[in-house]
């Protein structure tokens, strides 16, 4: 058929030739969760129009507006797909899967390739020579025990048929597993039987068998043997579940995709990883303060061509469903706007990945509202930076993944197309 | 692919069974570079919020306004991929390559199939029996030399193998030449080696050889040799470097596809070459005045169903910087609007190919204002004809694509769809 590429896909794909290896430098401001709904306590307003911000209403002004869809129409997204649409990707074709998104959120920074598995410590016991499940949760135990024996366990097995292993402590009864070998598939079978007095499975290759799924399952099935050695004087647990392998999914890098060298300044894991995965580079941070990161912003300057700045506190606010923190918290954010203008990036862009509107609390489906700045870009001069006023402003309502295209363009990054 | 059908794409594919073979006329005005950014120079207006256009300011009331997106978010749209989008064509699919876009500017109204090459007049020996070039630029040899040597071959040469040549002068060195015959195809090499002191070079197919390659490749040889037999009495040049062979493409016909017998009249060559390309008439001009164009539109208007009016100057301004002469530009184009609406068609739509912002000075990836006005269309009633203004119009923010159907609705040129 005809098909149908429209902005919510893929700009490199078809116009991977206009885009230059040279330009101005874009900061990208992604403050979680930012979009909101009016509340009716607040005199029927959102946070974005309760709170106080003097820098933004000026730079508003200056700039042109909009709306965005993170993934599609009545879409809530979670905080992969949304990331992965403001920076290019179609997130619908790239898809970092659950177990992977946890293990960054506990603050693993991933490989490429890496195979992650969530997995339970459980009480277990030997019945006609097989491990039986009594406890799928080990009475849940103490995070400091889980702690104890993953070291326990890491001291022991590091390595099996030329696959590295890695056991993270999450909490209670949690732990997150790493598998790094080569050729690994994740296409395979849990080992978590999902109930108790039943025997530990045996993982399987998950339908048509091929070397890398073979090759973990035998591995995942060998370290379930093992580890019940090791644990076997243990009174908390004697075994784990695995369940949900997951592998880091090889998605063309930012850098090779929009030909800029990336920095992420973000405190929160999931976002760093989330970064980590598109080959960004990651800054170190102390605090974690949005003082401590305009500064690595400064002092990073000169060094790359985008910057993607990533500020949690709007999120959850939002998620705790308080509206008066959530308007402080984009009352600080606007407090650092001439800090970041003082630096005089060419294009100055900022959103948010999801609407997390307090009187909801949760993410939702609504568009998020977005402000690009730059000499180049058009100026509202009417409105403020708010759900209502980017309704109405010069970008339209415009799929996510439009954005990547919008901001190379205003940074004098596209070639024209055709003559 | 991801799937998902959007108006940047062909309509006329889906939707071909409603197109009917009547309907009211339809005027379509495009203003080259029309769309604009705030200068704060100008009361932080744009070229059209500047401009005094009671016209338009009527008319804009009565009409449906929006901003249309030549090709893509960000993408800054030549000529070519803008007017293509504009008569209802996929421009990604439809690629008007470079070499055509040439021959077209300087004034060449290309038939169907017909190939161009790009070419320079260069000086060269004989070096062990094959051409040598020694300067591939001859010296920059005069306009005058050019057409002097252009009118010598063409005597000498106008047919190898049943493929008519023609040689045009572009400028000093440079020329343009036609290749016309059945079957040929333009995926050959370049004759020119790029660099003085080499050889000559003999053109091969690209790719697979083909008969249409193999046969378009054999004539180009022959007509270097040629050339060389004929200028080597000239002291200026003695052979041509050919590069760039680029096909007219074979698109569908504006006529077939829309139903709908059009008139261009526009006096730029390169945008007659477009229409022509799309199979319209092109209407004969001669000072090319907008007052012109206006008198050969009424006494067309009886004949064709689509009038394609083109008007340069605002583009031009724009490119130049001349924020002035663009609003200049378009308060002519204001004076000229009741002339038009005593026609009486039945739609007039009034729109840009592109943006060309006085500002920035070249064309940019700015939406383009919009307005059209018909019995059946919505009336906006609030706002004049700027980008602000139809930025919150009733048709929103639509792909340029999305044009001509909403124009042949206007004019009930459109069966309903389905029961």
């Amino acid at each position: 058929m005809g098909g149908g590429r429209c902005m919510r896909y893929d700009f490199s794909k078809f116009f991977k030739e206009t885009i230059k290896n040279e330009g101005g430098k874009i900061i990208l401001c992604v403050l979680d969760g930012l979009g909101g709904i009016p509340s009716e306590k607040y005199e029927g307003k959102t946070e974005l129009e309760f709170a106080r911000t003097p820098n933004l209403d000026k730079l508003a002004k200056i700039s042109s507006k909009g709306l965005h869809i993170p993934v599609e129409y009545g879409v809530t997204p979670g905080s992969g797909p949304s990331h992965l649409a403001l920076f290019g990707y179609d997130p619908i074709e790239n898809v970092i899967k659950r177990g992977v998104m946890e293990a960054m959120g506990i603050g693993i920074l991933p490989e490429r390739d890496e195979i992650f598995a969530r997995g339970n410590f459980a009480k277990a016991i030997l019945y006609e020579n097989r491990i039986k499940v009594v406890d799928r949760r080990a009475g849940r135990l103490s995070t400091e025990k889980n702690k104890e024996l993953c070291e326990l366990i890491n001291r022991n097995v590091s390595e099996i048929d030329g696959v590295k292993i890695k056991f993270f402590t999450v909490k209670e009864h949690r732990v997150c597993v790493s598998f790094l070998g080569e050729g690994l598939s994740d296409e395979i079978e849990d080992t978590d039987p999902q109930k108790d007095n039943e025997f530990l499975r045996e993982s399987k290759p998950y339908g048509e068998p091929t070397f890398g799924k073979q090759k973990l399952s035998r591995v995942v099935n060998e370290l379930s043997s093992l580890i019940f050695d090791i644990l076997k004087g243990e009174e908390s647990a004697q075994c784990i579940l695995l369940r949900g392998f997951s592998k880091v999914p090889n998605i063309q890098s930012f850098e090779e995709k929009w030909k800029m060298k990336a920095l992420a300044i973000a405190s929160y894991p999931m976002y760093r990883g989330i970064a980590r995965i598109l080959g960004m580079d990651i800054a170190e941070l102390k605090d974690g303060t949005l003082q401590e990161q305009i500064t690595v912003l400064k002092s990073n300057f000169k060094k790359y061509d985008f910057f993607y700045l990533h500020f949690k506190k709007t999120d959850s606010a939002g998620e705790d469903g308080d509206f008066l923190a959530k308007v402080k918290a984009i009352e600080e954010f606007d407090s650092v706007i001439d800090d970041i203008l003082e630096l005089n990036p060419e294009v100055l862009a900022i959103t948010g990945d999801h609407s997390t509107p307090s009187e909801l609390a949760y993410h939702s489906f609504h568009p998020v509202p977005i402000l690009i700045h730059s000499r180049s870009s058009f100026k509202d001069y009417g409105g403020r930076f708010t759900e209502r006023d980017c309704a109405n402003g010069s970008l339209g309502i415009i799929y996510a993944t439009a954005i990547m295209p919008i901001l190379l363009a205003n940074a004098g990054r596209l070639e024209k197309f055709g003559a």
